[in-house]
């Protein structure tokens, strides 16, 4: 067995028991996703160990360097989640058009804003003054606690179907400029711990470029497609538009990513600027069944790459479920409020929405761990923190949409299961 | 930048190369396979080197080692290459029942069998009695002149509209038998090189499991799908008949691989399978999208393994174009034999047809190299002889199907171009 048919083999394990989990999740009205993401946790190193682990021809292949190895797989898992991850964030973009962001657009920026600060505040709180953890330590944690991770909230809107109500809408714009204060965050956290000083020029440049580059895509993008997109249709090769449409969801998702902004958001903005050509083309339509080949991937290899032992640690997990506790509160009173005109159902839902903390925070943690500002508890603490933020999302939004105005009937519309579109 | 971002951008600039590539070839009214091929020894590290070069990142995840990185990088290609082929022999035996090769069976056993032995003779042949080779290196050599690789061939008749001719399901039902017998060939060659016999209990294991896993995959897996396919409506998870027909496309896939077949024939019998099912489920129409998006990564990446150096190098080229040349011929007199009863258009096109060689050639070749059974120059020879096989293809099928029943224009039809399906 060559060291490719040993990752064939890993990818269908993985779709196998994504396929199943949510099959299983989908009988038991639960979603999918967290069948998918438990799945993950199930096959998994720290579980089951059914991937990842290097077969002997990939080993030879890197001259018996088994760490090596690993770290390739490691390296092929975390490429074909991103694919699976930037393909999900399009596919939500290519439902939003940017006149329905910038709808919302006012109430999307205190959202982001209000929904960073408090909970930055809570967790530097916490840490700090309460436990008396050093200066550095609680800001780390706190700049840990403030960035949303959008992906798992954008796959259960869709799943719910729901995607286009006011507050998926306010939820997608208030991410993209999260990810921007996320990312100024993380280089003023970095100037700190590296030289102890921040840079408000090298600041200020960082968040300019950000700022420049979604204006920029989402303003020009949008008109261009907007005026030329129908031309796409002259092009000669087979499946154009679609191929157009992917080929600047890559382009932007690897040049966000280039400036320090998520490449996912460059990923959604590439599908916001084509939702304006989407019924033309049929776009959705047929980015879908890529969107049910790629997305399960990301869901699962992330459930494997959570260490379900440190859950049993009570010594850390006392610290986490404080944290966490505060992660979720931060959030949902700090975006709330950004929404409170709207009542407080949507206050929660948008709250809810905008809780999973995920691959920032941990960056913003391995940086602090690997720069000697945080103990290895305390990125733990965070590990813990985001997985279960993420976790709650799914069943609490649920039951928040449940009779929600635009939402589906709870009960599966079994009449609809048999279609390939139940939810568009 | 980090890791994932540097291979986010890789990927961009593959797929831009494809598809200006193909749009450019659409225009000028060639294959534009050949383009995407072209495309890809441009960008890649023979020419412009656009890709393949691990930046400082991932260098640092291997602690520095580069070689390493740079193998991690070969290791993520090849399998993006890899599920690009799966899914086009996938696609194509969706295109095929296994009624319509049984149909032909007769016939295209004949085209194996004979398309394998003249080719050994011929190249055999020429190493040793002609050119005066080692009895193994002229082994060797004929070995690696036998074994057809369907993936390009595929991508043109589905690209000329000619997938379901006669002649296409002779040269995929001979391509499956021509897959076992190269396996065989492997084994055989393989154990002469190492311990200078061979056992025939061995090779008779080995080509038992090749033949019962193809015959119980085709024929219970045929009817399996046809008694029960239509259950998989009743599923509770989105898009289920085509989640389970890519479960079992990677799961064939891995299997045929890890039995010694090639991954894309477990991904052609499956295709096959669920073509049983493709009307109710309209399961081309949705694996199409997944097919523009990822096979083109495969030709792209197969190009960029081209050292387009080999070419100069007179010592090397006239062996080269000597084996080349009986490549051809091989194949064509082999092949033309087995479908003598069709005339002489179609004995051409099943000959050109079979004619690429690929990866078995090179496996059986780097085999060689490896035992010291053939020196540097020979491996070279047969690289050349698998690139020219393979370039040769297209054009040539292209003329052969001018005007051919069932054929569509050759002249580019402006009206369906702007549609997803010209070719369905």
């Amino acid at each position: 067995m060559n060291e490719i048919t040993a990752l064939l083999f890993d990818l269908f394990v993985v779709f196998l028991a994504a396929k199943v989990a949510a099959e299983l999740f989908e009988r038991i009205h639960q979603p999918p996703v967290i069948g998918e993401l438990l799945a993950g946790v199930l096959i998994g190193p720290f579980a089951l160990g059914l991937i990842g682990t290097p077969d002997a021809g990939l080993v030879a292949a890197f001259h018996g360097d088994e760490a090596a190895a690993e770290e390739s797989i490691k390296l092929v898992y975390h490429l074909v989640a991103e694919l699976g991850i930037v393909v999900l964030l399009f596919f939500v973009g290519l439902e939003t058009r940017l006149a329905d962001i910038l709808r919302v657009g006012g109430r999307a920026g205190l959202v982001a804003v209000v929904g960073v600060v408090i909970p930055f505040m809570l967790g530097y709180g916490l840490m700090g003054p309460l436990l008396g953890h050093p200066s550095v330590e609680s800001i780390f944690v706190g700049a840990a606690m403030v960035a949303t991770s959008v992906g798992i909230t954008a796959r259960v809107l869709r799943d719910l179907g729901v995607i286009g109500s006011t507050e998926s809408r306010i939820i997608l714009g208030a991410a993209v400029i999260d990810d921007i204060l996320a990312m100024i965050i993380l280089a003023v956290v970095a100037g700190l711990a590296t030289t102890g000083s921040v840079s408000a020029v090298e600041v200020g440049v960082i968040a300019g470029q950000a700022l420049l580059f979604t204006a920029f895509v989402a303003l020009v993008g949008t008109g261009t497609v907007r005026r030329y997109g129908l031309r796409l249709g002259s092009l000669k090769m087979d499946g154009a538009p679609l191929a157009v449409s992917l080929l600047v969801m890559l382009g932007l998702a690897a040049l966000s990513a280039s400036i320090g902004l998520a490449a996912i958001i460059g990923a959604f903005l590439a599908g916001m600027v084509f939702a304006e050509a989407r019924e033309h083309f049929d776009l959705e339509h047929q980015a879908l069944p890529i969107y049910q080949f790629l997305v399960p991937f990301f869901f699962v290899f992330t459930g494997a790459q959570v260490d379900w032992r440190l859950f049993l640690d009570t010594g850390i997990m006392g610290t986490a479920a404080a944290v966490t506790i505060l992660a979720l509160l931060g959030k949902m009173v700090g975006c709330g409020i950004g929404v409170l005109g709207l009542g407080g159902r949507s206050a929660a839902i948008v709250g809810v929405g905008m809780a999973p903390r995920g691959e920032v925070g941990l960056i913003v943690a391995s940086l602090g761990l690997s720069l000697g500002a945080i103990p290895s508890p305390i990125f733990s603490v965070v590990v813990i923190m985001s997985i279960l933020t993420t976790l709650v999302v799914p069943p609490v939004l649920r039951i928040l949409f449940a009779g929600h105005p635009g939402a589906p009937a709870t009960d599966d519309d079994s009449e609809s299961q048999a279609g390939l579109l139940p939810d568009l």
